[in-house]
């Protein structure tokens, strides 16, 4: 069965706490989840702030191909006709085809928070939907806090669904708007709407008991057909329901039911993360699926079998999703970590090198250093153990200062030169620049020192710049873990790593790494 | 029915990448979840690392009080007598009064992984529990892969359950090892080998499918009495089940069930950020029930009805996980949360003043500011929009040098020097000091030159610093937020922000604004 995917990450989403989507942002985004084939997408709540109702007219201007667009809103106001409410005019202005109207199921919130009459609730959600079928929308209907409804007043419940189903609303969906229903509950009442109402039903969830997909997927085999969530969970509190593992779970996991169209779940990787960098937010390395740990081994045994029998130790294969089988550095892992990533590297299989590599490892994880997101670094310091490493260049000075004026205006902001003074080949470069901060100074001024005799370095760009402080109570002066992310003109990209009490200096030693990793490249090459 | 709560943090929660344990912190750890009430405390796998045996001489020493000390091991090799083994040698050597012994349930594995015989594999799991047992160790049999045994070959599945419940096993736990089960299939199999042993049944669950709690979960329904995970799911891939979850399911939300003895669920939250404190990793905000968002609340609609009717919106009462309410800004979130914020402040209820801080703060969020982790900062933000701000300090120059030279050993380091000028009360003050770092330095030479005029300085110091490059597609020429966290001798702690493209600016801004915090409370107080 197919099951229809709705994704609210450009409005539920965007309440998540540290989310901002700027409007090209949104556009952007709306457009990747139309390629990818999910079924519904909603751009926003035009009422809220200019921003929802302008991104409306970008897509009106140039519609979606396969996605239908949805625009959210409340029921009419009370006491008012819907079109005389200000929402609805702006549902129209939105220009599109599917209309969300989010209304009251729970007797509750009727009498304490909307302070109608029940009935009035009932005409309310009835009028609004009535209204929009009336000027050839469809409307989806978002039934709030459904769950809790109907526990405390199952009859009135059910009877707003059935006013949202009879007025002609095309879903019926149902909202653990807290998030804090069990899946025996979601199954026990999606059952019951569906027997009563003759509408397909939908299912949105939140994660505030971590069980947003286990409700979601309760809710489908049930006999739900949609279901509502965000990419990578995105959302209020602790989430919607991340419509990723939505669909790795309804298309790869569970049996007889498809999404998008039955295709398309080797895609969830490279949609995950886009959003990721969209919002500018960094990846959760563990998430379920398409993070780049679900499918890193560890454990030097279970590496070790892995490599025998993959399929035994991963769930589902890491390209089903998009992802790849990752092989980590750890003091966990014993020797077969390190074997393959000095495999990797070409170095012969020595126990003895094997032995110092390891011992080297722990002592500097001791220290605070990570390999995991620095294989260049490690690549470099597997040579140096290995006394196969000779670096192309040598430090005789540094220094970097930042100065700035009470009362310049922020856009001259403050004036920051390094100098670089290097030793290649017996010979001394000496060069300064400036920069933005302290970093880019520094790489500036190793550039100018070093282009002249190793001009591809002119071919790679810094791209991420991580600092993390390990011993945070300690605070500034606890030591702090620097990781560069570097890419290379061929698309290959590398993170190296620095720790030290000095954040220039843990930024320096990263960014040497990543200088003499493109070195040792530009030399292989 | 009590629910018993094996935690196997500082074993397969630290095969998470990312996570490291010093023997320090696995003793603290240990030392906290005895003290929380949990049952059972996996501390390690001795045979592994000398770090894991020496943590259990460090317990043997001075017991836990209340916690049952778990040691893990593997089966006995193939022919071999246990007493011979290293293995079964070092778990004796640890002392633990459980000994937890894994063994491999699925026929596939005994074939391909282990490479032995099926009916050795049994020899192996009996041999090993009954040695340990006639040693008068309790032991705990892990079943690993049990579920895609149970589906590949059920009947040799079973067969190797009921050798280690016979052999005298006090727990048999299922455990999904690769994380790929389906709550049904959980439900069904856990009722399954419920029937077959006659020693109580647990669970061991993963994230990979981003089910492990619905898992867990299910496996209590469906008789299920044990339940293995982590404290914040750490472990490896996706990580295991999150035991803060599982304890607030099991504790508030479902019916009929106890851990901890029925009490302590309020201390969950200071237990989660224990253990993240501990292991130098940030917390989760959006981390179900315990984390910073959890019941916080940003949309403009939902904050005014919280404070009417909380509990609607919220599925369990924050200070039940010893968590608390909290009301964000942000450009969604309309007037009553800034007004909620500016209410705190005494401020008036003045519409054209909430206009302009609504405005201005849409302004800073769009270029990368954000007040949510920042609550110092935005209270002067309002204080400067008010007009009732009067720095207690102006500028006048400061400036920063690191200067690093090549040869030097590691631990002498670079040398950092800051200097601050300052204008109070029309007179300069123009101070220097060296420090660990930029911000360490200025931090100093800033005390330096206000700690005569206030004193009360020295009351709070700094206990956090995050950097965030804001649009890293520009790398060390993007803009970096900062953000320092500050705590006072009161305990009071406040966070405050500074954004630029040059890190030492938005460091300096953020330092600012965090003594101006404090100077204004001391002036207050």
């Amino acid at each position: 069965m197919q099951i229809e995917i709705y994704d609210t990450t450009l409005r539920d989403g965007a309440q998540g706490e540290g989310v901002n989507f700027s409007l090209d942002d949104k556009v952007l985004i709306a457009r990747r989840l139309d390629e990818v084939g999910v079924d519904f997408v909603e751009g926003g709540y035009p009422l809220s702030n200019p921003k929802d109702a302008e991104f409306f007219q970008r897509i009106a201007a140039d519609p979606l191909k396969h996605s239908k667009l949805c625009a959210f809103g409340m029921t009419r106001r009370r006491g008012m006709k819907p079109a005389d409410d200000p929402g609805m005019k702006s549902l129209m202005d939105s220009q599109a085809p599917v209309v969300t109207i989010v209304g009251k199921t729970s007797d509750f919130h009727v009498a304490e928070v909307l302070r109608v009459s029940e009935q009035e609730n009932i005409d309310m959600i009835a009028e609004t939907i009535a209204y929009f079928v009336g000027e050839g929308r469809e409307v989806i209907y978002d039934a709030e806090h459904c769950f809790d409804g109907l526990k405390i007043n199952e009859a009135y419940a059910l009877q707003t669904l059935t006013a949202a189903a009879d007025a002609g609303a095309m879903r019926i969906v149902m909202c653990d708007t807290n998030g804090g229903t069990m899946p025996e509950e979601v199954a026990h009442y999606v059952k019951l709407v569906q027997e009563a109402v003759d509408k397909p039903v939908g299912i949105h969830t939140h994660n505030d008991c971590e069980l947003a997909i286990a409700n979601s997927l309760a809710a489908v085999d049930a006999g739900a057909t949609h279901v509502q969530g965000t990419i990578n969970g995105f959302g209020e509190r602790c989430g919607n329901a991340d419509l990723i593992s939505v669909m790795a779970n309804l298309g790869l996991k569970k049996k007889g039911y498809q999404v998008l169209g039955g295709k398309q779940t080797e895609h969830l990787t490279e949609l995950s993360r886009y959003v990721y960098e969209i919002a500018n937010m960094g990846y959760r390395i563990n998430q379920p699926f398409v993070g780049a740990s679900a499918f890193a081994h560890k454990g030097g045994m279970h590496v070790h079998a892995v490599n025998r029998v993959a399929h035994s130790y991963e769930h589902i294969p890491p390209e089903s999703v998009g992802n790849e089988r990752r092989v980590l550095v750890s003091e966990l892992s014993g020797r077969s970590n390190i074997l393959a990533m000095a495999t990797k590297l070409n170095l012969q299989e020595d126990k003895e090198l094997m032995d110092r590599i390891l011992h080297e490892v722990v002592e500097l994880e001791n220290q605070g250093y990570q390999f995991e997101a620095a294989e260049a670094s490690f690549a470099l310091l597997v040579q140096r153990i290995a006394g196969t490493f000779a670096p192309h260049f040598e430090l005789v000075k540094y220094h970097v200062s930042t100065e700035s004026r009470g009362g310049v205006s922020l856009n001259e902001g403050p004036v920051t030169e390094a100098t670089v003074k290097l030793s290649i080949d017996d010979e001394i470069e000496h060069r300064v620049a400036e920069g933005d901060g302290p970093i880019n100074a520094l790489d500036g001024a190793l550039r100018k020192a070093l282009k002249g005799r190793f001009p591809a370095l002119a071919q790679m760009q810094l791209v991420d710049y991580k600092v993390r402080v390990i011993n945070s109570e300690a605070a500034t002066a606890a030591s702090v873990r620097v990781i560069i992310e570097t890419r290379d003109s061929d698309g290959e990209t590398w993170g190296t790593v620095g720790v030290n009490e000095n954040v220039i200096q843990a930024s320096w030693d990263a960014l040497v790494d990543s200088f003499e990793y493109k070195l040792a490249k530009e030399g292989r090459a």
